[in-house]
């Protein structure tokens, strides 16, 4: 299980604030949640080939400092809840000085090839019970 | 004051799920904040020109129904809360068939080409009363 | 036949040089060429539905003057050929004021759900005669 | 001198045909650039401090394989031509098997905060000595 996903941030991703927008955050929060799902084994690719696919129900991120173009965000994901329906990550990226650059979750369904709801339990018993013991790992970390 | 703002989705928005990707409603809903100041009196582009910085604090979506390809989406924006020193919106946006596609929020404060945290009333009253009215406006809808 | 196009710069669209970074003139082109081939009758959306996919063999872009936050862009679009196996668009973007921003071109084949080339003449002869016509046109313009 | 970079495709730079948008790539060849820039000495955030602004004048991609959501894509990037008022990039963006994804070109200038044109050599010539050494030993490669 590894739930830190380190990167840097790209030139395209500024704005004319001078800092990475604000939507990138968001799309950082994936990046960094689809290398823990790899991790554990849930790879999302492998998901969407087996016939199952992973929306966001919802995404929310608060902004503490700017990040900049070149700057390294190392961003801890932690999958807060899960019950086979739907899960909830939550995520916080750090400078590399060490202050906190944003903070957020989001919250994701499975679904199938249909769009229609879809829980992993009897389906997709394996990659259910990854997802549950990823879920109680980080339950017990500090 | 015009508060809806219409868009098609574009192809380059989508994702391999075949829907518009989650970070791009946060976009849209920046797109329609900026058209609602804009016809308020409040242009993003003068305002940066004046010094007057306005970041995003946070935000939030919500997926309802996906968005695909060449949908319109009607945005109505809310400019829920100012007091100067932040402003906070809200967002409905709705597919062409009535269903909500999604909803959400964003919280923005005010700063300097340093980015210093300003507070409106003083230095630029003239941009303080046109919100401050918006806002008062935006209350008294239904 | 409605091959001009015409939308405002968004402002996550600028990067920290203040201007509308080079690839969006990328999306502008598709944009507009999606546009246009929807006032001729060959919407992609349909297309797609009914088989067809076209990718880009290539794209280029030459940057004449910058675009800015919030400036009108008006890009003619002319399909300069058609094979029925490869088109060819190219574009010209300019500003409110008259100044070429950019210009460029973009090559695409037809492609099944296969990702297997395909020609369009003999399978979707309707759609065929449409392009035809449209680079005929495209051609006797000025 | 490192002119290889890697990445791997992110699901937001998908589309619904479900490979990576074509725009991408020329965000792709952009962060190889940088990065190999930077591996010489010339660090674009540490110019563009300087007052050296390096927009682009054109950009091309042709697209011979998909690249796919999670591909990792290996860029060998070349400085073709330098000579201290525009410089040219060549890219080679090969896929874990050793195929071709894509190649291409950019071409650039150096402009003041201004956005008026300069020449790197008066006014900067530890910059210009060290991208006159990368050209050469470009090409001097096979």
């Amino acid at each position: 299980m590894d739930n830190i996903y380190i990167r840097k941030a790209n030139y395209y991703e500024t704005d004319q604030m001078g800092i990475v927008h604000h939507s990138n955050h968001i799309r950082y929060f994936e990046e960094a949640r689809l290398y823990f799902m790899h991790s554990i084994g849930c790879d999302a690719a492998e998901m969407e080939q087996a016939g199952i696919i992973i929306p966001n129900v919802d995404a929310y991120a608060k902004y503490e400092k700017p990040i900049r173009f070149s700057d390294e965000v190392r961003i801890t994901v932690r999958l807060e809840k899960f019950n086979g329906a739907t899960m909830r990550y939550t995520y916080t990226a750090v400078l590399a000085g060490g202050e906190i650059a944003a903070e957020g979750f989001t919250t994701h369904c499975f679904v199938g090839r249909d769009f229609k709801p879809m829980t992993l339990k009897r389906k997709f018993p394996d990659y259910y019970a990854k997802l549950k013991k990823a879920a109680e790992e980080t339950a017990a970390q500090p």
